[in-house]
């Protein structure tokens, strides 16, 4: 057993962004930590055959009215981004930047971003932008600015991008649990169901 | 509105089976019928590009591992069948006769065929076993051997199959609420949401 989840998302993933909105709350219930993950879904899709919900046929239209009926059914504010999807390589770098100079900042951060992109139509995949929204989040951009640049940032991202895939992550939102692995914010109740389970089993005398 | 709602399914789907086995209860909550739809799931895959869960990389893991814990934190009876997935060719063509037959009796069949495949390891991609599994469920054997194979019924099958494509239908289990599309087991809970939600406004004054 660990005291956190680890959170899996790309900032271009409209569940990643619900999911981000909730899973504070929900590891709370569970007296966990969430640790934020940041990941580019390019690599995944390309490993596993896939391609953005949008440009697959059919899926494409049930995934965009699917986007706006889950804000609406879950009460998050939402508006269709455009251009959508996009490559989110600087916000990642960022943000695993910033996770290693002030954890609390850097999840401000992670929220300042998603909602620049999902609420204000920012187009978050420019470094600018990127920097604009840090600097709004009180982070110091001229450091911040070097630091996503770094050749050991870079290969930071490459690495929990490889080390996720080898975990077996291939989507976004997608959350571990200890090692249980759950695909998508509608596998939020899933981790209430699991979490409750484990904890009556662990209740038991052994 | 309707009194119904339709449930699109293809019986080697397991979260199709899934659905199966709550999808009564659901719809009793609202007053509402449940209109079984049996498709097939190999034209849509191609129409759409994708494939069965189990053979993409990466989601085939996953997708065994969930189809086992979904049974589980929902306690329906489940083995993971073997072949997997199969044709059902056979039996979406016995549903549709028997449909035209005796509504009731279908039902049942439709049940007894779904745990036949996801609880008792039988092969219904056979036409012999669809029998078999008709007959224990009270149907007149010989009438539907010679039904399920009428030119008719296998044209209704095809044009079933295209008229959910060209709702939007792509996957298994898929449920229509009025016009409202909902995509997966995981989505019980947005069917749920989303009536009393329509509900209310309905309640307003105009």
């Amino acid at each position: 057993m660990t005291d956190h989840m680890d959170f899996y998302f790309d900032f271009s993933s409209p569940y990643g962004y619900f999911a981000s909105t909730k899973i504070e709350a929900l590891a709370a219930e569970f007296n966990r930590k969430v640790k934020w993950k940041p990941i580019l879904l390019g690599p995944m899709f390309k490993a596993a055959g896939s391609a953005p919900l949008t440009e697959v046929p059919l899926k494409g239209d049930y995934s965009r009215h699917d986007f706006q009926r889950t804000a609406d059914l879950f009460d998050i504010p939402y508006q269709q981004p455009d251009p959508f999807p996009i490559g989110t390589v600087h916000a990642a770098r960022a943000l695993l930047y910033m996770l290693q100079i002030d954890e609390r900042l850097a999840v401000k951060f992670a929220h300042r971003t998603f909602r620049a992109y999902f609420v204000e139509q920012k187009n978050i995949g420019e470094a600018g932008i990127v920097l604009e929204l840090a600097e709004q989040t009180g982070i110091d951009t001229a450091e911040l600015a070097a630091g996503m640049v770094r050749e050991d940032i870079k290969a930071l991202l490459k690495a929990e991008v490889d080390a996720a895939m080898a975990r077996g992550v291939f989507g976004s939102p997608f959350i571990f649990v200890d090692d249980e692995p759950f695909w998508g914010f509608d596998r939020f109740d899933y981790i209430r169901k699991w979490l409750r389970k484990t904890a009556k089993l662990s209740d038991q005398p052994s």
